[in-house]
């Protein structure tokens, strides 16, 4: 049987399931760690390859917020600011944040285009399942960053009912900045379509690491870039449950170290440390269980202390059946 | 960054799913498909490493079902022979064919071993959570199988408060139906926990299909283990939805071939042909969604007649945003 590797980065094993005396899975990826200058510090598979960060990209797609002066002009507060740079739980607190940028820019919930899903926290979802309410697009992980973007325009009046069309004028902004940022030119970002109905936009592994470094350092940005950066960088670390939530990886880790961190969908990690680095990470398959025992790996490798890597897998009496952790 | 590859499976690329101009994620696996008599008619990675097939060994596991003329002293009907090789959905026909198999024991449902977790079945898992009610060891996907079990050790006079103990002679009577099924010798067959609390089992992929190929013909078996296999696999292709339920990939693929087809957790996919061979798949990351088009396509390859192997992956506006789709 034919195997059409062309087209496919080069990728490592990173991560494994274990049963009994054998691997039962196996969780390849790829790795980037960059200075602010765009050096390869670490790597694992091919850096260069092109990477969907999908939410990891979120803290760029908030800086308009805070270089148009909407953030000012509306004073949303750096927990709203968090709450538009997240993936969250829909927990009573994201939603109230959500909500309060909506009503600081003069909208309402039903502005939201960010699509609806079940809240990803569990008896979040649970309670709006068995109340017979359907999830609204408040509800959906993305909300924030929509209500950040909508506030956005009605700042700079930009038509608010188009704001997700790549053509407009803040998507159009966002993609200057991720080029500006991770120091491409627009026409090496690669543009497609996210399931919040966004644009998701594609870089080079390596490119996106840059970014991270530079976001969490405010090295080699413009001046007035730095400053919209650091704002970011410091009101998700301020408030790591608005980024995430209960029990979510992002939170856990900003909580117990001083890193910038945010996963993004199929298995995506992005890392800044304010010492001047930053790191993307890749699971080649998409699953999400992989993320922490590499990501922790990898981070434990650059010298972070970082919690236990290896998660014991329980069967349904309690009983230890297997592990799953780094390969790295 | 190292990366000790040594001790982990070769494989291959066999399912992608894509966004935009590029592949966002890659599923990686292996295929072996065999004849009775153990011949290697195909294969993708390495066919002689180690696998679980977990849920896919359910046919074999229930074999001492017919063997022992538990099925025939308690008047099991084929529906319910069926339930006992499933990953059903605990769906109404799943539970009362599993009460049902326990009262023909003169058993009741507190003997069950199973381990509880909520329905596969959306609406029977909201249904459950809804009303307040815990999920019990009856709603577990393998419960079928362990009715079957439970079945067994009456019929034997075993004990059946200890069945799920890899000592136990029902245990130990599998170990050796999976050697004279596959061919191996019972150290051969290395034994670990599966997650509802009996030995899961692991060897070659290679030696799995030879003993799909068997399954699905009588051929290369004993005259009465012939019988026995031929039994459990016909009660299967006559009550597909048994063996799965309403929307699983299992049931479709028998409802629209003349397969034997059992998946298993962790991405394992085991089919068997009346026309003399058998196939298992192993997707290395254990992605469920991977199975179906790179299943599909490995079917398509020998001939079999499939349904469209390309999924459209659709966003939260119902937009098209991507595509899972074979490599193969």
């Amino acid at each position: 049987m034919s195997s059409p590797e062309a087209g496919l980065p080069e990728d490592v094993p990173l991560a494994a399931a274990r049963r009994g005396a054998l691997v039962e899975s196996v969780h390849r990826g790829r790795l980037a760690v960059c200075d602010p200058a765009g050096n390869l510090l670490d790597a694992a598979g091919d850096p260069e390859a092109y990477v969907y960060p999908r939410s990891s990209m979120k803290p760029i797609q908030a800086l308009p917020l805070i270089l148009s002066g909407a953030a000012d002009a509306f004073g949303l507060t750096d927990r709203e600011l968090a709450v538009a740079c997240a993936s969250h739980n829909a927990e009573e607190p994201h939603l109230a944040a959500v909500r309060s940028i909506l009503t600081k820019a003069g909208l309402a919930e039903e502005d939201l285009q960010s699509g609806a899903h079940p809240p990803l926290y569990g008896p979040a979802a649970t309670e709006l399942l068995c109340s017979g309410d359907e999830p609204r697009p408040i509800h959906g992980n993305c909300s924030g960053k929509h209500a950040g973007m909508l506030a956005v325009c009605v700042h700079e009046g930009y038509e608010t009912a188009t704001y997700r069309d790549p053509h407009h004028p803040l998507q159009r902004r966002i993609l200057g900045l991720i080029g500006e940022v991770c120091d491409l030119r627009e026409d090496e970002v690669l543009v497609a379509g996210d399931n919040c109905g966004v644009p998701a936009f594609a870089l080079p592994l390596r490119s996106f690491a840059t970014g991270l470094a530079r976001i969490a350092t405010g090295e080699r940005l413009s001046e007035e870039l730095a400053g919209a950066a650091l704002r970011v960088r410091d009101a998700m670390r301020d408030y790591p449950f608005m980024v995430a939530g209960t029990g979510r990886f992002d939170t856990e880790l900003m909580d117990s170290t001083d890193l910038l961190v945010k996963g993004g969908a199929e298995a995506v990690l992005s890392v800044g440390s304010q010492e001047g680095w930053g790191m993307a990470l890749k699971i080649s398959d998409g699953t999400e269980r992989a993320v922490r025992p590499a990501g922790l790996a990898a981070l434990a490798g650059r010298g972070v202390e970082v919690p236990d890597t290896l998660s014991t897998v329980r069967g349904l009496h309690g009983e230890a059946v297997g592990e799953i952790g780094p390969l790295i």
